[in-house]
């Protein structure tokens, strides 16, 4: 089902799709009429899918890498790594400061498929020393508390501890 | 324009934009009437709009920037750098020949920003060895001819040059 032997995968009838990101996109899309509007259609929301998927989610998974899943398999996390890529992160995250002092959510004033994309590495990185960038950041610490509270994200960690 | 201080910025009346593929993605949908149309909708076509950008543009964008623009900027070519994107890129570029033996074009059975995106690092990878990936794959070596002839790109090209 995935020509790059990676999860996930997703199967609607005939339909095959992978890469996380189009799955959340045809779902959204799909199912826009029930429950939350995950997706606005405005050109600013795309120009934010693409900053999650270009900047944020590039440092943020080698910092969970090397802080998590490389001691998960008996690995040693690289300090020089962390270092450099917190200094990425921080970069991207002074940007999101600044766009959270004129929008509530990142993709615009609703709640968002942009936001949602940002969850599961918040959460591995909640784990970890680099935390401190999120919480050094006040609009940003405010944002993350909103959108890790959304009953949604709290059945997906239910289901992750099952 | 841009908060991270990178190009592509669009402008648009009150509308600014940034991050190339969304710019894309605007201008395909707002110009959809005229000209060819480069996006189908299609879930199909934006699952391998993901695969650009998380597999095909990491890999290539870095054998660019070792082996073109590093040495334009006096800076030395990494070798191991080279030879570890070069086997990155051999996988993507499998399954690309696996995806044009059963579709025409990589987004579906026609010609969409899918394929476009695609154009900027291959054209660039075509003045290095890297060529040689490109070489060894019948379905993908015609889809570049195909998709390189387009007159729009050679229309870009001739700018670049001015």
């Amino acid at each position: 089902m995935q020509p790059f032997g990676q999860v996930p995968a997703y199967q609607e009838g005939d339909l095959t799709l992978f890469e996380s990101r189009a799955i959340t996109d045809h779902i959204a899309q799909k199912f826009a009429s029930k429950g939350t509007p995950l997706t606005t259609g405005e050109p600013e929301m795309k120009v934010w899918l693409q900053v999650e998927v270009n900047h944020f989610e590039p440092a943020s998974s080698q910092l969970g890498w090397e802080q998590v899943f490389k001691p998960m398999f008996g690995m040693t996390t690289d300090p020089a790594a962390v270092e450099a890529n917190e200094a990425k992160l921080s970069k991207v995250l002074d940007v999101y400061e600044t766009r959270l002092s004129k929008s509530k959510y990142l993709g615009g004033d609703q709640f968002t498929l942009v936001d949602l994309h940002h969850l599961p590495n918040i959460q591995v990185l909640n784990g970890t020393p680099t935390k401190k960038l999120f919480d050094s950041r006040p609009k940003l610490s405010a944002w993350i508390a909103d959108v890790t509270a959304r009953p949604a994200w709290s059945k997906v960690l239910a289901m992750q501890k099952q």
